[in-house]
């Protein structure tokens, strides 16, 4: 049985069954990534098929579309990945080195919806320098001041790839410059000083108070704690990446925007970062615990209400800040409607006056819910260029590139090999819950030695696959869009605990 | 041990231990009430001690100093209230008719915080008319068309105890004025209709489509459930008393806020709103359910911070929208220190610049946190004339009436009679975890039979003296308010099931 399903799942994914990649030497992966980003990124725009690294390495230009790096797909296997009709599932080679945690990765295309699948994902691990380094100190020391984090990101874009490649290459090292400054007071046990030297080069030690004394105002003074300036690093490394997307706007290159989910490991904490409408959530001992909420119209009502009421001009003449549960009639001015506003959870009717004839700021349910008629999701980067459909008004300043950051502590818990954080994009959880989830992971993982490493990227198959509409109990049955999803489908297991985790 | 208890009790609460109270004649407990406020109050000042009935209704002037009507205490009893050496505990008589639902009742001022017990209560059955009554229908009708709800409140006071007293008094009249639309929806088990014709007094069937038909512009249009209409009647019934406050705000008596926790019980659900910092938990078969959030500068910080964020001109030149871990001081300028912006969990360093030296909008930890430097809860009734401290500058703008609504549907579970909901101010909970409370509802409740109706304000009782600092492990102490509460308690014990109940 296990052969069987091992066999029948040889031909639905590529890096096993495809001739060329799956026989293929294992390159190198991605070493530990050291190469920085400038300290405020001000790479100027690249433009296409220019050929050169942008400077500071912050664009890789790649003319054409891509998958990412760990796949290792040659230019056959990229056009392979491209076959909307197969809608072939990727993973990496099931040879060599394999990604850093033994994780799984799959992935396929879209059944038609984009040209190219707007998803993109990076796996990194990335050493921090210490300050004493930065400052040219002697080089044996170098690696002791340093911390490494291991990295993980998933990212779906929208109204084209460009977006998301630039997060999925850049994100990373912004995180690791907001860090920078950070090592020392990360591996020391004591709390975080409240105030630092002006000059961080200077050897001002980091314990010594700030000059006159704190004399706090108010009697007690906060204490900080070294996960929450983790979290703050994450925080202000999105805004970074997203500012740095809006000095690259004019390029073509840079087109859309996308969602961000990533996971940083930095000191044995997993710090899940998400804004859009990606999902993590991790199963333990056959439990879910949810590692992230899903920003939309819905989920982020009353924040959009809330700026669109305090900020009308925003709004243009098009907008209400109000919300109807349908498109009011100009015929029904007069009447009473249902409505609510940026304080209301609940529904009032309320008379219909003129200003309620237009469109909604927010309308719409479910996947169809949309801010400004336009999209659905209200986390991401980029999206600076992103105009109402008919309109010159820009849809940016309602959308947040903040993520929410969930702290999970890896070193609270006891974790067996079955222990897994799950991370996919939407077309995952379109079509799987979490509880289906949960149950491929059993399924799967139970048919799989403990000590076997291609188990997590077997599973990563297995939810893809699921989602496609494919799934173990119907027989590998060929792909029927209409039971899976016909959306781009990324999926990340990263094993909890177990041989070969925390690499 | 159980006389020796309840003997106990009996020296330190007022309606069982009181000469004059606990022997009075039952006096009728409050009716179900009917008195409408008007339509959109718009009742003139009341002036302090002019003993006349505001107009409508709407304002009761009682001169000086008052508790809850059902405390049914005589002239000596509310001076004995106010005894802040004593902090004798208030219940309800002990004799007569109880509240609905045999609901416990107990509350004591607090140790010279402000002169009068600042927390006020109310307990009503409410009766809705239906449309056809309001429009003056055969008598016989009135009584079938219309609704009852019952009603608890409590109104936790702050910088005076006007805005709780009027509170009390009104706020289900404002709910009932904003349920009377709705009676025939909510008896009808059709969805509610998206539109309503414009006249409500028109003859026109609720059911009838709009004219013209919807029509609607996206192709689903919102179900919008009954349970959401009394939500939104709820939610609006807190802005249009707020906004009563408002144009009662000249009169010396209603000064100051008060935050308000409300219970409405109808057709079947009670319905917990929230605004303020006051909290309901239920304890159903031991297990700790919560059914409020508080509102506090801390919960609420990202909220604040985006309103100082997008509208500068509220902090005038005095604060600052960024949180910093402490008061920032001059001679730190340049120097960098840890804040967070509106959009941030964690924190991050900054260079300290000019404006960082105002006062934070949000500053200090736990009960000691501050908006403005001024208040200590986000969300109140009343508050309009709130200046901060020694500067014209209003902190009203900064806090909201609206409350949070939660819903419990008593019909999806059995209870047993030792299933209850708690409702208490501030004062409970700072010194009394939910846990401690859980405790307390097991310990009181399982030494009386389960048919005692005097039950339920013998563990209101119990939890305000465990609070005040003296319980039952303790052998009945002398209050040491260094061990317990020195704030006003009141608490409300509202049995679930169980006889008496659903009266």
């Amino acid at each position: 049985m296990l052969n069987r399903v091992r066999s029948a799942v040889a031909h639905l994914v590529s890096s096993r069954g495809s001739p060329g990649s799956g026989t293929r030497e294992c390159p190198t992966l991605a070493s530990p990534d050291s190469t920085a980003p400038q300290g405020t990124p001000r790479s100027p725009p690249v433009r296409p098929d220019s050929g050169s690294k942008a400077p500071g390495g912050a664009v890789e230009n790649r003319g054409s579309f891509s998958r990412p790096t760990f796949l290792q797909l040659s230019p056959e296997g990229v056009r392979r990945a491209e076959d909307q009709a197969g809608r072939v599932v990727q993973s990496p080679p099931d040879t060599g080195r394999r990604l850093p945690w033994s994780t799984g990765y799959a992935e396929v295309i879209n059944a038609g919806k984009s040209r190219h699948n707007e998803d993109q994902a990076s796996c990194e691990v990335v050493y921090v320098e210490g300050r004493q380094a930065r400052m040219g100190g002697p080089e044996k020391s170098i690696k002791d001041q340093g911390l490494y984090f291991h990295y993980w990101g998933l990212f779906d874009g929208h109204a084209g790839g460009g977006a998301a490649e630039m997060a999925s290459r850049l994100l990373h090292r912004h995180i690791r410059e907001q860090l920078q400054g950070l090592v020392e007071i990360l591996q020391d046990p004591a709390p975080p000083p409240l105030c630092l030297p002006s000059t961080t080069r200077a050897s001002v030690s980091l314990d010594s108070p700030c000059p006159g004394g704190p004399q706090p105002c108010w009697p007690l003074q906060k204490e900080v704690t070294h996960e929450s300036l983790v979290v703050g690093a994450i925080e202000n490394a999105f805004q970074f990446m997203d500012a740095h997307m809006a000095r690259e706007q004019r390029s073509q290159y840079v087109v859309g925007g996308c969602c961000a989910l990533v996971v940083v490991y930095l000191l044995g904490k997993m710090y899940v970062a998400n804004a859009g409408d990606s999902r993590a959530i991790i199963v333990r001992n056959g439990d879910i615990i949810p590692m992230s909420r899903e920003f939309t119209p819905e989920t982020e009502r009353q924040r959009l209400q809330l700026l669109g009421f305090l900020k009308p001009e925003l709004l243009g003449n098009e907008f209400t800040h109000l919300e109807f549960p349908r498109r009011v009639q100009p015929k029904e001015l007069g009447q009473r409607m249902l409505y609510r506003d940026q304080s209301m959870t609940g529904w009032a009717y309320k008379k219909i006056e003129l200003e309620d004839l237009r469109c909604p700021l927010v309308c719409g349910e479910g996947k169809k819910a949309r801010v400004m008629a336009t999209i659905g999701v209200t986390r991401a980067l980029g999206d600076h260029n992103l105009k109402v459909c008919s309109s010159t008004l820009p849809v940016k300043p309602f959308l947040s590139c903040f993520p929410e950051v969930q702290v999970y502590d890896l070193t609270q818990y006891e974790h067996c090999p079955d222990d897994v954080l799950i991370l996919g994009t939407d077309g995952l959880w379109d079509v799987s819950s979490d509880k289906d989830v949960a149950a491929t992971v059993d399924k799967v993982l139970s048919s799989y030695e403990p000590n076997d490493p291609s188990r997590y990227t077997a599973l990563a198959q297995a939810l893809v696959l699921g989602a496609r509409g494919i799934s173990r109990e119907q027989g590998w049955r060929l792909p029927n869009n209409k039971m899976g999803s016909g959306d781009d489908i990324s999926v990340f297991v990263i094993p909890l605990g177990g041989p070969g985790s925390y690499t």
